[in-house]
């Protein structure tokens, strides 16, 4: 099929991949005055009271703001607010159908860190969390921050978080396939943007000790003078053995490898250069850095990409709606790390022992009972960490 | 029944009047490949090569924000921005059940006019229009010029607009009922906020000449030197006959009397003191100005409230989806004054010849068909004013 021209022509019919629709009976003046006036009075003065009413009386509680500013849309880059709608749409989508969540698509028409910020601030009261996508690398970063100074409910953003959530549940799983150990393990990135940055977080959070990052000019280290802000703060706590070079020179030995970055920029060569047993994710989109069959003909182990016609797709529907799912049901005010690193491993449990093998480290994104799995774990997890309102 | 405590228990219930769903079907991995990537690239790459797609491949086409800043709710006063999501959210359930149009509550928490402008220009380009909401006087009518001159899509005020359609709706009928001509009548109103100002000018600009407002103060005239602007901008346009005085003065011999101010402000006298055959508007809710039966002893030949138990219902409802409707279907730039007047119109024509009498100006809210006839005059307004992009 021709998703381009098969997508085209599906959005020109939908005109939109949701709607709105009622949940309150309006067929008479008795519900006009339950649902409106004169009734509507009542709910609006108990939440003028109590703020906290908002969450009970509207749809605030299970309403998620999937918000961008279109300056990272997909692999399309800086393609503008509007023109980033069909990717928020999707997503909201995605919300609904995987974990019952609602979520309406905004698209800010600013650029500026603190105007956006500033936005998702004004408009932060009329929903329960939000969840920031498409937004580039640094500036995703000080977004995510000044939102979460600013706002009094949760931030989430996608691209960072989700993407680092599903590899390391595909790793906990890989890890088990290959017989090794985290802190054993030499880990290799590709790419120094917002998904890298969160995955390498993680997973040294998780327990791996030994990560490096390269970008499209090698490995980052401390000794480097062309790093922005970002690379500079993970130079600190990347790279143990201080490696300069190339990302072939630092793939040398390296028992996993995380792409997220071009397309192609990972050869046979360079994957053959690796420990035994080695662990690949390619997941530039729809082009990954090196093709499965490729890898594993250069003897990858066990490969993961970003697709959905090879096994074990990073695909982040497996993990934003049952976090959120879960954030909503106990009224957390954060998705702070102990939320994420719960979903990690809810996800990884969702592989069983008998499906386990280098063809399924990561479940299918219709696994039956994934949003459920990973919304419990994170309610726990937000209750246990002191963040959740609602037990 | 007791609407109030009632209401709060089915908004409890409800947690929410309106969700979102699904227009696009999510099963399978060809449905996400097309719904989301790979496929959803080539919708974005069409819009950021020409916005106006985004009406067309995204739900943006017929989405309203219903915008509030929580200063003017209901008859409740400043009560703040979360404070006024039930309204904003039944709003929302209005728009979708009478004319079909999707529609999300937006509160904003600020009040200061300038950035309120300016975060609904910032999210504009998520909507195909804007539906202004419980936001005081005079800075409705700033923010409103402000939003006008900021965003590319329709501004609405409904407060404003919504209450003077139906208001000259009725007029409209009441004047055959009584058989006079409204170039002829003498107009009195009370009050001289968002509504009684908005009714004011389009009662100008449909035919009537002899227009007189009042404040709490009395008669607004051009001496006066307490005036707020918009107060000051009326009275340039209003008062033909330069009275000065109190409201009772004014109502001596008024054909039509039109309150949108508080409770209790009109006496039998009053009424009596105005001219044969003469209506009466007492639109303060729940508590009218003066009370059908007690404005009936006195004289009253035809009479309307905000109420929904008596006879002639000033009801919002009657205009503001239908207006919406037309305005999304041709794709409007803006609702304009010849829109506004065609709404009008069409919700007169609404009563028929048999049911016309004093006791039937207005249609019902549930009048059938009512969205669609006013959607269709005013989608022909838009078209005649050359404010529509489609036909």
């Amino acid at each position: 099929m021709d998703y381009a021209k098969e997508s085209l022509k599906k959005h020109a019919e939908w005109k939109g991949k949701i709607s709105t629709e009622l949940k309150c009976p309006l067929e008479n003046a008795t519900d006009l005055s339950l649902a409106y006036t004169p009734g509507v009075a009542e709910p609006c003065l108990a939440i003028k009271d109590d703020i906290e009413q908002s969450y009970n009386l509207t749809m605030r509680g299970n309403l998620c703001a999937v918000i961008t500013d279109g300056s990272a849309v997909l692999g399309l880059g800086n393609i503008g607010p509007e023109a980033g709608m069909p990717v928020m749409e999707g997503k909201c989508a995605l919300f609904k159908k995987f974990a019952g969540v609602d979520a309406i698509p905004i698209c800010v028409k600013s650029q500026d860190p603190d105007e956006v910020a500033h936005v998702v601030h004004m408009i932060s009261g009329s929903f329960g969390g939000v969840n920031l996508e498409d937004i580039s690398a640094p500036r995703c970063f000080e977004i995510e921050r000044k939102c979460k100074e600013l706002c009094d409910i949760p931030i989430f953003h996608d691209d960072q978080h989700g993407t680092a959530i599903v590899v390391l549940a595909g790793l906990i799983n890989a890890l088990k396939v290959v017989d090794k150990k985290a802190e054993d393990c030499k880990v290799v990135t590709c790419g120094a943007g917002a998904a890298a940055t969160a995955i390498v977080k993680l997973l040294l959070s998780y327990g791996f000790k030994n990560v490096t990052m390269c970008d499209s000019k090698g490995v980052i280290h401390k000794d480097r003078d062309d790093l922005n802000w970002i690379k500079k703060e993970m130079a600190e706590v990347t790279n143990p053995e201080g490696i300069t070079g190339s990302l072939a020179d630092a793939m040398v030995g390296a028992d996993i490898f995380i792409g997220s970055s071009a397309p192609n920029t990972v050869s046979k060569d360079m994957v053959a250069s690796m420990a035994e047993k080695s662990i690949v994710y390619a997941c530039a989109n729809p082009t990954p850095e090196i093709f499965p069959d490729d890898a594993k003909e250069a003897g990858a182990f066990v490969m993961a990409t970003g697709r959905s016609d090879f096994p074990n797709q990073v695909n982040n529907v497996l993990a934003f709606p049952g976090i959120f799912r879960g954030t909503f049901d106990v009224h957390a005010t954060d998705i702070n790390e102990e939320m994420k690193m719960a979903a990690a491993k809810a996800i990884a449990g969702m592989v069983s022992e008998d499906e386990l093998g280098p063809e399924c480290i990561i479940p299918s994104p219709f696994a039956e009972g994934v949003g459920e799995v990973v919304a419990k774990a994170v309610a726990e997890a937000a209750i246990a960490s002191g963040v959740a309102k609602k037990k």
